[in-house]
């Protein structure tokens, strides 16, 4: 089986994303928030037939851990409580999905993050996507400012309910942040590149993993600048006389694929252990383009795997193996859903 | 002859370094800053023949491209005039090496720049540097809040007159934040790489060098997260119809070859043009350690040059031809130090 561990639902019915800027601008304006709009079976459906499921039965993959759109999370807007109700909304269209396509779709949940509020208030949610919606894990951002970087450091006990949650449920987070709201950043080439450097960073010079020694985190887009410069963060390790990155950080620590083009992929399968990668595309996502030098879409990450020089035991492990071992709930949840 | 483009001053003399954290002290208590110390031709030759010099002795590169301590710059503290009196310090500082290695060190200024301070304020320290000290480049922060991103990107309108002096100048910027003050950054771990990340793709979402088309800028640690994602890059620019990166950025941006481990610099030679790559190993900087797995220093970036499938002339286009038509003065500087 081909699990893609990376994917949003980018193409969700409009009226969702309409609600959405109502509620921001009742929110604002101190108005009171217009009811959820209706979607239709039918319309989540055509949403996901025409697009994710598509691509997915194109490319030859066979299940997406499936979560709400990354850049429209936007926990730099409203507050706990307009967060909140948008989390519910997005989770439970995630929901949704993975019931009409209990084959194709296994869900993971944003969190109802709020700049400047405690993660505590993430804990329901999460307990309800995971108990409730059977979720295998949660989209975590680091930075819930967007952009301004004014939380405390993924290390910061600050953080620590949340995780102790994570960790009773037995469900890993992926560190990704939401849209930037300030113009210093781009949010898909700037500002997602840098949340996955800053949120690996955050753990090496932090004794999270000591404390959560079970505890797992996936950083995306390939590890965001980690291992092209896994010489740097090696050195500066050591320098610190800290444990080789191995040791300190390999355990909880793993790299998803979405990196879109065969050179990032070589580097990556070269520096990162194979039982640390787990196959991802992020689509339909960031970049949608035919590359004009493969004649494939950019995201179309399982051609460049085929090309690495994986054993099948190691292919096995990044496309399959790797996911059920980071995600805890995952073969239980598989066998529910596939009944 | 071996340019290394890029290493800063981090061994100067003790007393320089304590009077900027009297100078910090001073401005925070509302005294006034004590005079600056006295530092003698010996102290600043000691620093340098048991440091750079030594370095570039034992492997074997001829020049420094030598500029002061980036995270030393500490935009985020104090004001205008004390970043003005703190750049003017350094500066003579680097003059005072390159005047007394004049075949090992040619200059490149840091700039008197501060959080929300207009970039107009560093015009007259650029063109002294320039013109009375024979600098080649400047170091641009294009986050002078120290991680809190509250500048406008560089494709602003605010940055323009500084980037008009350079290019009348004829001297290129390398793009190089200084320390992080947020605690989500660590410097050189993150802080350092998501800088180059995000004023690559500031450039990218611009019109900088349609205005610019003769600027320069030198992108430092292997351009940051850019090389490994440049699929990504390629396929953001294509979805906004933007011309292909080789043709919309390389004509300005050139990456150095900050990279401390062999997979990375493969990468780096791989996937951006010869042309677009400047020899440099930041030392004495960010790594200071030897790699247990080649037994050399991290930051001995020649070892990998040596170990890359360039033919002759395109080694002699990163070790030296590039620098030489990036830093558009470099050539007759060297001629006057050389004498």
């Amino acid at each position: 089986m081909i699990i893609d561990c990376h994917g949003h639902y980018t193409t969700s019915p409009r009226q969702h994303e309409s609600w959405r800027t109502e509620q921001i601008a009742a929110h604002k304006e101190g108005r009171s928030v217009p009811a959820r709009p209706k979607i239709t079976d039918d319309e989540i459906r055509d949403s996901i037939v025409n697009g994710q499921l598509k691509l997915q039965q194109e490319r030859g993959t066979d299940l997406t851990i499936f979560s709400p759109r990354a850049a429209g999370m936007g926990h730099h807007l409203g507050d706990a409580s307009t967060s909140e109700a948008w989390a519910t909304a997005c989770n439970e269209l995630i929901y949704r999905v993975c019931t009409q396509f209990p084959r194709n779709f296994i869900g993971v949940c944003m969190l109802p993050q709020s700049a400047g509020v405690s993660p505590r208030n993430c804990i329901a949610e999460l307990e309800r996507c995971v108990t409730q919606y059977g979720f295998v894990g949660c989209n975590l951002n680091p930075d819930p400012s967007g952009g301004y970087w004014k939380d405390p450091p993924l290390g910061d006990r600050y953080w620590y309910p949340l995780y102790e949650k994570m960790v009773e449920l037995d469900v890993p987070a992926m560190v990704h942040v939401s849209a930037a709201c300030n113009p210093a950043w781009h949010t898909t080439g700037s500002h997602y590149l840098s949340g996955d450097t800053a949120g690996f960073m955050q753990c090496l010079t932090s004794d999270l993993f000591k404390n959560f020694p079970t505890m797992k985190f996936i950083i995306p887009h390939g590890g965001g600048a980690v291992p092209y410069h896994w010489g740097r963060f090696r050195g500066i390790a050591q320098d610190m006389k800290l444990p080789p990155l191995q040791e300190l950080l390999l355990k909880n620590i793993f790299f998803d694929t979405c990196v879109y083009h065969l050179p990032g992929q070589e580097l990556l399968a070269k520096v990162i252990p194979t039982e640390n990668i787990l196959f991802a595309s992020e689509m339909i996502g960031a970049v949608r383009g035919i590359d004009p030098e493969t004649g494939f879409h950019y995201d179309d990450t399982k051609r460049y795997i085929e090309q690495l020089p994986f054993t099948p035991d190691q292919k096995a492990k990044v496309y399959e193996g790797n996911a059920l071992r980071v995600y805890g709930r995952l073969a239980g949840q598989l066998k529910k859903q596939f009944g």
